[in-house]
């Protein structure tokens, strides 16, 4: 008994894996942020659900761990993958408040490898994934890491790029990065991957400020190796830039 | 038809997605690495099968893409994400040599996000990911990544530690981050994640060069926030040091 942290990567769809769906499978409770039981919807329609809303995340996690503390096979739910701004590190902080349980950490596909596999193939090179939220880290170790990203040359992927509370933290963001890299950076974006609605564009970082971004977008800044082939964005890792030598 | 780039997961067992599998089912050629197609023993044993060496993955991407121009349906299988280091770029930049063909990448877990899930929960903040291979980047971009990356406090994620031409890589680099990071800083590493011998071990930073490191392992190298939790390696997102503020 104990609690498995399941990333359900994207959608909850094709991009489950095995390992998450014997997972759910042998719980005895699944547990999650209210949108992300709802992509389980028609799944395991046989198990107890407990849904809590946005803001309850210490809640939940207590709830999960009191749960498996009383014997039962708890699986907290998050999309993408639970260890990428997932509840993964919150739960082995909770649990340090009560007896000892077991704690699983099930990988998810997070937005950074499905959103790059819509777009093309940005992230075959170095990169660096930032959180523009700054409910959690202040805006000026945010705007420092993109900073220092940028001169690393580092490819970039922005999550929580925007929020209702937050409006403008990705134009915030491109302001920033204007000073270290050119406005014709390629870039991209995609929206609700996974699910209904999935979209995936392209822009140069001198448009990305001004795309619509929301909680359900994850974006791409280019290095200076990142280049448009066919209208796909593709960062080369070098093999035929230097025929012979591999990795 | 096509090719479909395909993310075997860390060892193309229970973190094989579904996507991964039915596009395997739906493909008439399997190519790949020879130790990545052997993953994929006794499955799909109807499928032709063609396994190339290391060092080959020009010849490699171009055979995928000329029997996918005769009509084919090609899958180019990775270990993990084929976007992380993998044959996506690639594909996409030999595929320009050929008439259009389809292309289509299936994300993967990638040895950050599953060797994380070993170690506990050490990616849950802004993370950084560098390969420690100088056969396409000058060590010198692979120095300044990871000075500006401690300074940005990114935890690290280092693929490639070291390999039998490069046996002293992750020494180096570690040498590198002590000065700019703490010697207690809390590390960990995996080796043969999803494989037979998956093995997860932590350290400090002092420590990490003299850990034996290998083409199979991934190295994590904590920010100023990473702690060890009854020997799990977890990056504290914020939530317990902020209550009623979350993301």
């Amino acid at each position: 008994m104990g609690v498995t942290v399941i990333g359900l990567g994207p959608g909850a769809g094709a991009d489950l894996t095995g390992r998450a769906l014997a997972a759910l499978e042998a719980c005895d409770l699944i547990v999650g942020y209210t949108s992300y039981v709802a992509l389980l919807e028609g799944m395991f329609p046989e198990k107890e659900r407990r849904a809590t809303g946005m803001r309850r995340e210490v809640d939940r996690c207590r709830m999960a761990v009191e749960e498996a503390a009383q014997g039962r096979a708890v699986a907290l739910v998050c999309s993408g993958d639970p260890g990428v701004y997932g509840m993964a590190a919150l739960v082995y902080e909770v649990a340090q408040d009560y007896p000892p349980i077991d704690i699983e950490v099930v990988p998810g596909i997070t937005a950074a490898c499905g959103g790059a596999a819509l777009l093309g193939a940005p992230l075959t090179q170095d990169f660096a994934v930032v959180s523009l939220s700054d409910l959690l880290t202040p805006w000026e170790v945010i705007e420092t890491r993109l900073t220092l990203a940028a001169r690393a040359d580092f490819v970039l992927c922005l999550y929580n790029p925007a929020s209702r509370g937050r409006p403008d933290h990705l134009k915030r963001a491109c302001a920033v990065l204007l000073r270290e890299l050119p406005a014709g950076t390629p870039c991209g974006y995609v929206r609700h991957v996974g699910r209904a609605g999935e979209e995936a564009h392209t822009c140069t970082l001198g448009e990305l400020g001004a795309v619509p971004a929301d909680m359900f977008t994850t974006v791409f800044v280019g290095s200076r190796r990142t280049q448009l082939l066919d209208g796909k964005l593709v960062t080369p890792r070098g093999y035929l830039q230097r025929r012979g030598r591999t990795e």
